[in-house]
């Protein structure tokens, strides 16, 4: 069944920049793509934008069927639209990028992906199409986000100590803070509540468990603040 | 000479927001729609992205063909694509804001846009689709980005003093800056340049000329800081 224009279209797809946070770093969902063009190359999930279907729809649908994921929040990045970036044909593509937890979401591989993994952003493999620059973008947007809006949520368990929260920061920014000066800067914004639960099993002195206020966390992201380092 | 694909795909335009300011206040550009559908309503300047044709692209050349403007900065918003958005059939849109100085941007109109006009934002007619929600993030967006990066070299003239400076934020934020405050923190980026000029034929004392230092400009920009108000 196929479908006639006056004019020339391009193509529409979504990719979606799916970040995630386990023990060690900071990664990047990636599948393999099992179909040319860049067969057997590492690429962002994604694909083709269908009638009726919104990208934001077509996102999720995509990343659902390539990696398995579900109910993750996307927010939009950039709209990719070089007439070389694909060489099939004049392709372009709205970018999305994501915050999982990583240890909730183990990737499954399905349809038209060969393989989902995650990959440490400091040991990533080369990306198909203009995904490098998709990616490094995303980053340049994370860090970004991180000096003006609450991040981590997504990111952390439901309770988490201070400690795991310093350690998320340092690792999006890839710069050690001061312990004194974090702790002081993130309690000031009135964002965590303690749960006057602590640590179990550690062998150091158990530090107290924190959770995120949802709603002051929804005001602070919509009306932003300034996290000076 | 139509064209026929394997899946049917959206439609693709681009649509562009661009913010004035005349002595009076903040403005938008619009256009009136010579064709249907909304035929005779305003509408941001836009139209169809061509195959070969990036999406910048295709948002300056729409413009230049409706407004007569050319080398506007364009900085991509957010791309638009519910399924019901355009009563003819699956259009998603990229949109663009720019800021441009308005005395020097008088619009003319041209090829399929009967009418190219300045309104105040204060005063804006109802708009075609979902212009009006894609204006309204379009002055989010503005007022966000003053925040935390500078803002005024595209919409004052080469050199200005710093009360002009002030009416630019204080129209755009919709709030009274008190003076010494905004003179102190704007001038502590040291993004500005003394000229060693002063204004002319004015009544009251007049006042210092600055102009923006380029080079602290762009990496203010890129780097962004922290403008609290």
């Amino acid at each position: 069944m196929s479908h006639t224009y006056e004019y020339a279209r391009p193509a529409l797809t979504t990719d979606c920049v799916v970040f995630g946070l386990d023990e060690e770093d900071l990664k990047v969902l990636l599948i393999e793509r099992a179909l040319a063009p860049h067969k057997g190359e590492w690429a962002l999930p994604g694909g083709f934008v269908r009638v009726g279907e919104s990208p934001d729809d077509s996102a999720l649908r995509e990343l659902n069927e390539e990696t398995g994921l579900s109910k993750v929040y996307l927010e939009q990045l950039y709209t990719y639209g070089d007439p070389g970036r694909d060489p099939r044909e004049h392709v372009v593509t709205v970018a999305y990028y994501a915050l999982v937890n990583l240890i909730e979401h183990p990737p499954r591989s399905d349809t038209d992906a060969a393989k989902a993994e995650w990959f440490s952003l400091e040991d990533l493999p080369p990306l198909a199409f203009d995904h490098g620059e998709i990616l490094k973008f995303a980053v340049e947007r994370l860090r970004g986000k991180l000096r003006y809006q609450p991040i981590g949520f997504e990111l952390l368990p439901p309770k988490f100590t201070l400690g795991e929260l310093q350690w998320l920061y340092e690792r999006i920014l890839e710069q050690k803070l001061d312990k004194r000066n974090f702790r002081k800067k993130v309690l000031s914004f009135k964002l965590l509540k303690e749960t006057g639960q602590f640590q179990k099993d550690v062998s150091h002195r158990a530090a107290q468990l924190y959770r995120f206020d949802r709603k002051r966390y929804q005001a602070l992201a919509k009306q932003g603040f300034s996290f000076e380092l």
